[in-house]
This record gives C-alpha cells, sequence and structure tokens, in this order.
C-alpha cells in the first residue's frame, strides 16, 4: 500500500508499504480522512522532534526514521482482531493516536497521556494516517456513529481542547479567554462556547479573527494592535477578569497578557508547545495566585468530544478549508501551510486518493 | 512613642510619633518582638515597591511615606476597643497584617490575601511593628496561647509557608522538594515536614544547609553543585519524582529544577517573589502536566500555623538567630542581613528596648 513516510528534515516521501497485520486485540482500518497538524510542519521543518531518528528506535514501538505521517485519522473498520469486543466491521472510527506500553492501564481517570516514554501513533511508529490502511490497538478505536468520516479526522484535535477544558476546571456560565485561533485555539473555543463558557477570542490575522467570528466560537474577538486586550476583557467583566485563559499561540506576549486578563486566583491552561523557555509573567501569577497548568494531548477525551458532534454543538464542517490526495500532500499540503497558513485551518488528505 | 519608619530609600529614621488611638472594633498591642523581613530589606535597598511613596497615598489607609515599618509581630493585648469579642487585655497575639477594605469578607474559604488594592501593615500604612505599640482591627488579632512571644514573631512567615502547603494541595505521605532553604524555604520546609510530607531541601549555602539538617525541618538536602538535584530526587522516589516542588529562592535555574524534578501530573508552587519575569520550562510544564501555581501571604492559615507551633509539630526557636533593640535596626539589623544574610534566618527587633 501506499504511505507518506518521514525520512529525515524535509524528505517525506510517498512510498510503497508493505499492509500491516491483523494481530489479537487489534482492530483494521482503511483510512478515509487524515488531517495534517502543526506538529507534523515542524517535523518537516525543524525535526526530527517526536519522531525517533535513523539509529535511535523509539523504546516502546522500536521503530525509527523512515516512520509513516499521521495522527489525525479516521476510517472504516475492515476487520476485528481476536478478543475485540465493541466494535465492529464497517464501524466508522477515529484513532486515539498514542503510543504507550501495553500495560499501561488507559481506564477512566487514568494519566496515561503522561506515561513514561508515550509517542504519538504516526510520529513514533505503528504506522499512521497518511497511508491507505491502519491496524491499532482496540483501545484506541472510538466509534463515531452517525459523524461523517471527514469531521471525524478532526476529532483529534478536538479531543485536545476538550481535555484543556478539563484540565482548566471550568465551567458552565465562566468566561474565558483564547490567546491564539490556529486550529488548536479554535478547536479549544469551541468546546468552550459548547460547553456554556463566554469565550472571548486574542487573535492577529484577519482570516482567522473571521473565522473565530464565522463559526461562532467566540462571543468576540479581539486584535491585540487594536488595544490592551486583558483592559477589554476586565471591562466587560466588571472589572474582574476572566476565570480562565488558554494558550495557543506560543507566542510568549500572547501568555503575559492572558496572565493578566484573568482575575485573582483564576487559571491559565498553557495548550502550546514551546521550543524555547519563554519569560513569564511570574510577578503577576504570584500577587494574583493564578495556576498555570499544562496540557498535553487528551486521556478519555475523545468519547466527550464525539459527543459534542454527535450533539450538534460543535460543528466541525467549517473548519476544513481543503481536500486533497495522498500525491499533493507536500504542493498542496505542507507548502500551503507554510505560505498561507492563517486561510487553512485544517487541510484533510485521502490517503486513498493520489 | 518610638518607630522606625521608611521616608526613602536608605532612609529608616527612628521618630517619635503619636501613640495610635484605640477606636470601636479594633484592639490596642503592646508590641514585644518584631522580624525583619527580606520585604523590608528591599524596600530600603530598591524601595519602595509595596510601601506608598510620598505623593501617592495608599487608596486603602490614605496613607503615604513616612510610613512605620515592621508586619512579623507579636505583642500583648492592652485594651478592646468597643464590640470586641473573642479577645481579653493580657493575651498574647500575633498580628495578621493585611489591610484591606472594611466589606472584604475575611471569613473561612474568603481570599481576601486577592482583594483589590490588598497591601501590609507595616508597609501600606497603619502603624508597624517596628514601634512600640500598635492598634489593628479585631480581625487581624491572632492569640497565640502559650506560644512565647519571640517564637510568635515567626507565626507571620510560618503562616506564608502554611499557605503554600495548603495552596500545593499535597498530604501526608507525599514527597516535597523545597528550592532554598532561606527563612521562607526554612519554613515552608518546617509546615510540610509537620503534616507528614518527606522534604528534601535544595541549598547552595553551607550555613543554610546546616540549619535545614539541625532543625530537621529536610528529610535530605541536597547541594546543587554536588549533582544533577531533580535526578536525586528521581532516584529517591524510585524514578517517579517529588509530589510537589516550593519555589523559594527567587532564581530561575531553581524553578527549572524544580519543574524537572516533580513528577508528571505534579504541582510547583512558587513563593518568591520576582523582580523580573524569569524564562520558565513551559516545554517541561506542558509535556507533563505541572500546575504552577502562584502564592501570596496567607488567608485563615494563621491558626492552623500557630496549632503547628502549639502541639509542638515546628519548633520555632532554633529560627531566631538575633535579638536586637530598635536603635541597632540598620547597624545590628539591616546591615547583618545584607553582608551576613546566610548566617541568619529570623532577626527580632524589640521596638520597646533601645
Ligand atoms: N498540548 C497539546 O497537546 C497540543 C496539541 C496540538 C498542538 N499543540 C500546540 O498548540 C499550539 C497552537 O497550534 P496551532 O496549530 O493552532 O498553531 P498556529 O500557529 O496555526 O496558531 C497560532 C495562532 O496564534 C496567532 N498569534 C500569533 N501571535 C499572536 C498574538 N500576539 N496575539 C494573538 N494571536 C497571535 C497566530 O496568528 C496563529 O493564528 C502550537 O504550539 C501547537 O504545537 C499542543
Ligand atoms: N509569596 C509570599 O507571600 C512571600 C512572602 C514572603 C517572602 N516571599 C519571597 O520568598 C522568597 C524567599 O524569601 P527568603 O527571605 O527566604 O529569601 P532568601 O534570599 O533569604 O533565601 C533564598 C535562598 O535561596 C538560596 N539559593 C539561591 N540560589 C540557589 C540555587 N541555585 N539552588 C538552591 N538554593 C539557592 C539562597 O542561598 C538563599 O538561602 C523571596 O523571593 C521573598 O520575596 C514571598
Amino acid at each position: 500500500m501506499r504511505a507518506a513516510r518521514y525520512h529525515a528534515r524535509h524528505d517525506i516521501r510517498i512510498d510503497e508499504v508493505p499492509e500491516p497485520e491483523l494481530r489479537p486485540g487489534t482492530v483494521a482500518i482503511d483510512v478515509a480522512w487524515c488531517g495534517i497538524c502543526g506538529t507534523d510542519l515542524h517535523e518537516y521543518l525543524e525535526g526530527p522532534i517526536f519522531i525517533p531518528p535513523a539509529g535511535s528506535p523509539h523504546p516502546i514501538s522500536g521503530e525509527q526514521a523512515p516512520v509513516t505521517l499521521g495522527h489525525e485519522l479516521s476510517g472504516t473498520i475492515t476487520a476485528l482482531g481476536d478478543g475485540v469486543e465493541g466494535l465492529e466491521v464497517g464501524q466508522g472510527v477515529v484513532v486515539e493516536p498514542y503510543i504507550v506500553r501495553d500495560d499501561v492501564d488507559t481506564g477512566p481517570g487514568q494519566e496515561y497521556q503522561l506515561s513514561k516514554d508515550m509517542n504519538f501513533i504516526g510520529l513514533g511508529g505503528r504506522g499512521g494516517g497518511l497511508a491507505e490502511k491502519i491496524v491499532v490497538q482496540r483501545r484506541w478505536g472510538h466509534p463515531v456513529g452517525d459523524v461523517p468520516l471527514d469531521q471525524a479526522a478532526l476529532i483529534e484535535p478536538l479531543s485536545v481542547g476538550h481535555h484543556a477544558f478539563v484540565r482548566s476546571g471550568a465551567k458552565a456560565g465562566d468566561v474565558a479567554i483564547v490567546g491564539g485561533a490556529g486550529p488548536i485555539g479554535l478547536l479549544t473555543a469551541a468546546v468552550l462556547r459548547a460547553s456554556g463558557l463566554t469565550v472571548y477570542v486574542s487573535e492577529l490575522s484577519a482570516a482567522r479573527k473571521q473565522m473565530a467570528r464565522d463559526t461562532g466560537v467566540a462571543d468576540d474577538v479581539f486584535d491585540p494592535r487594536d488595544g490592551d486586550v486583558a483592559q477589554k476583557v476586565r471591562d466587560l467583566t466588571g472589572g474582574r477578569g476572566a476565570d480562565v485563559g488558554f494558550e495557543c499561540s506560543s507566542v510568549a506576549p500572547v501568555l503575559d497578557m492572558l496572565l493578566d486578563a484573568v482575575r485573582p486566583g483564576g487559571v491559565v491552561v498553557n495548550v502550546s508547545i514551546w521550543g524555547h523557555k519563554p519569560e513569564v509573567d511570574l510577578p503577576a501569577l504570584v500577587l494574583k495566585e493564578i495556576d498555570l497548568r499544562g496540557t498535553i494531548g487528551y486521556a478519555n477525551d475523545h468519547p466527550a468530544a464525539i459527543a459534542l458532534v454527535q450533539n450538534g454543538k460543535v460543528d466541525l464542517a467549517p473548519f476544513i478549508t481543503a481536500r486533497i490526495g495522498l500525491d499533493g500532500l507536500i504542493t498542496e499540503g505542507f507548502e500551503q501551510l507554510i505560505t498561507n497558513n492563517e486561510h487553512h485551518v485544517k487541510i484533510l488528505v485521502n490517503p486513498r486518493a493520489r
């Protein structure tokens, strides 16, 4: 079958690879759609980061570059391995793309995203969504019911937003400010709005401000060039400030704005991945007793994220901004995101199309 | 009466000032002892910081420099204003030195330390512990029972440590690592140890490492020059890491060490006050889903801190490293702390002595 494989920085190839084997406890999936994520882009431009480079196999998967890419994938079950329960051939599923040790408990309340040497399917090995087929452990397959498979490919980043929401401890009626309206900021805002919060978004790009408005994920959208965003949030909350902030830009002044915009005793969740150690306004964190919380991935968030879409509380369709075949991955996918990022949210790849 | 007043940076004078007046709802106290705090030193060397400078009266107290200094004070009640209940003349008390608006609720669970324009008695006005007498609102007087009044002057910084412990959410059996063993780090460690935690301390100064050992507040003391402290903590916890960390040094590498030393899902409480925005290892915060929590002062922590001393769980006596009279404030107090800080924990001033 055909698969997009990461060989090295700036070297992603469409290779012919063997089909994955069905084993006991696994399910075979024909991939329908796979989204391109900012992380894939970072691997292409600056990696390998999560990807185990040639010569350094990953301690759990045992694999190293070249590896198949793609971790935002949906598809249809084609076969069930021995002992698999609760799934059926023909069902639409989204893959929760974790690589964790077999003995790691992934039951309710378990923090398996923090388990030692955790990595992601589609980065650390075990196949990926940018291939025609994939075989995954039963626990990583989540049925999506009547959610169309193109939208289902966005359940993964939506689950990132859901996990950030859970980490924040926020509840209906709270006021949130989201810094950065890229895919992650927009989908985090979507979860917050669907969960009954008032949501303000800060963003620089005109296209993304428009997207935040058009999709209805934000009650209001601010541009830091138009004046002090934190002050606007205070003005809108009777001087109090937001209850929670979400850093989704990887830009230090945005984090400081959030520390300024939340109320004393408030929470700021840092969703963004930093390539360096930013300067942080700890004086504000101390004097206002703010909780700054990291969040990585998801842990039992997929079912809740799927339910938000099934119940019509989140409409993922507007966030799909392009659909391409596997051969266009670099030119119509990666290059588009590099040169024209702000006009895209999610580019979906059909790995079974040319 | 005599009082040490802050006029401006490097200008603290022993002035003759009027005695404070007893008003309804207040209690009059003859000050017994007052500790010198790092904050006082910062005001002397680099201030005014918390102190309202001449021309900028504090919005609640209405006062401005010169103001009486001293916020770590104990004393004996000499008179009760109209309507004061639950206190008696002759009782030993410690003062919780807050300046907050009269309508701020200071009942159980209230976060009055975060109320707007909060400041401290002995910095923002309303008298101070470096004077013979003080009058405070009833709610700020906490009876100390049989705790000697010299030790009672250390209840204030002990309450800072207690509040940091409460903010951490830690519990008996947890493992803590404290970065920096100045007065705040030592007293935080004392609260943690008294609360049933295993406590590791990291410190550079030989005298302070010795103090942490001799007072028994630490199960073990590490020096970062002797090897990777975070790795030592992991080695001592079966590879897991500490449950909680406490930043008490205002040194960025110490904060990063704590982010490294705590386990995935762990908590780091930032107790130190920063004069700048430090670079923080947010990559670690994100990948380990750490909670970094600010803490300021105390809020209903004094009774619990007093109980720790009354029950014999914390012995404050060893932390008193000198006793001086008011006239020695600069030469035997501030100058000692500037030139010989590491050999002191708490210098106590008797403002009724020369
Ligand atoms: N924690 C996790 O599990 C997880 C998962 C996926 C992605 N991420 C991270 O989330 C972050 C966001 O991802 P993305 O794909 O949405 O990135 P993105 O780069 O597409 O979006 C960032 C947005 O921030 C905006 N921005 C930049 N400077 C700004 C400013 N000063 N004020 C307001 N907005 C500003 C940009 O215009 C852009 O729209 C990345 O760091 C990514 O690595 C984290
Ligand atoms: N949050 C609050 O309410 C509150 C209240 C009082 C004080 N504080 C703050 O707490 C902090 C500590 O106060 P303090 O009076 O104990 O200060 P201090 O300066 O006496 O103590 C700091 C200690 O850190 C040690 N240290 C420095 N570099 C180190 C390193 N690399 N590794 C290990 N140890 C190192 C020093 O040797 C020193 O002993 C200050 O920032 C102070 O302003 C906060």
